[in-house]
């Protein structure tokens, strides 16, 4: 019979526990995450310096599935590949969200795809300024449209009060399986047609 | 002595301890709600219906706070004005913004700024299909924006691996303590135009 096989511990083990954790109650403790992993606190400190490395793990885990275009193309068009890839890869964390703007970036790949932004930004003549509002708008935007993607096949019940207007609108999008990501191309489409005049 | 004074459960109150867990942890359980109030989970559920029904109540609390302007400007206006108090409204209330979008709407104060919105749109001449886009663009910038508006004071951190560039836009945003709110008005700026091009 012997002991119980015990996973040994690593930051992997830790961020895919925590990852649970979140996508299943929408937050984590440290306390909440040593009694999942059968583990006392101290000894998650072994590994992680603590929640905001934890954190960061997870950060990586979401950013992992970013991929970043040849930057040769024209910055209209690495942009909005930019912007695709990283709404598909947190559309599937969407309870992740919240403690990704909570805590400040410091993983790898997710300054890599920011770096990718400012280059592609400054080439395209963008003041260092707006090279960072622009990048806080897409951000704010594709993080924004991942948790619509998660939302509720109708995300507006059935708005029994809704006016007429209101009413035609949300009709149009009324059992369309593709009504979140229509409406993040249509936003992108804006967006980058708003910067174009700038 | 007595009896300790007990409050009186009411939504208001079911309402406040959802709100402050939220706030606190991120998430709410009825279980938890039910320990915080020192009543038992089905006393809870002669007031409320359940789960969906204190989240409509979290969304009434925080949408109270939206002013709707005069719909008799010009849509630009009146649009910019909407998104600035809804964005104002939920920057305070960064940790329910998942539980909103998980969530359909369903609250009159949330269908009355929808419906505002949609007249406008509609009256601009936009169709009933790029109406209900529209909206879903305004909801994921503003609420994409009021996460943002909850990060650190220096959401990039040191950003230590940044390389010239991105060094160079994130130095405009350090010590700026408006910084989210100017990437906002930036943001609101640029969507506007690239609407107005439609």
């Amino acid at each position: 019979m012997g002991r119980p096989k015990v996973a040994i511990l690593s930051c992997d083990l830790i961020a895919g526990a925590a990852m649970d954790l979140v996508n299943s109650t929408g937050a984590f403790t440290i306390p909440e995450l040593a009694r999942r992993l059968k583990v006392s606190p101290s000894s998650l400190y072994n590994h992680v310096s603590g929640r905001e490395q934890i954190v960061e793990l997870l950060r990586e885990k979401a950013m992992s599935e970013v991929r970043l275009p040849d930057l040769g193309g024209p910055w209209i068009d690495v942009v909005a590949e930019i912007a695709r890839s990283y709404y598909r890869s947190y559309a599937r964390y969407p309870r992740l969200i919240p403690l990704m703007t909570a805590y400040p970036v410091g993983s790898r790949q997710a300054v890599a795809m920011y770096d990718a932004l400012a280059v592609t930004l400054t080439r395209a003549g963008f003041t260092a300024e707006d090279t960072l509002r622009i990048i806080t708008l897409i951000d704010s935007f594709v993080l924004g449209s991942a948790l619509d993607a998660a939302a509720p096949a109708e995300p507006w019940g059935n708005a029994a009060d809704a006016g007429p207007e209101l009413a035609a609108a949300l009709a149009t999008g009324t059992a369309r399986a593709d009504r979140a990501e229509d409406a993040f191309e249509f936003g992108l489409a804006v967006l980058l047609r708003g910067l174009s005049r700038l």
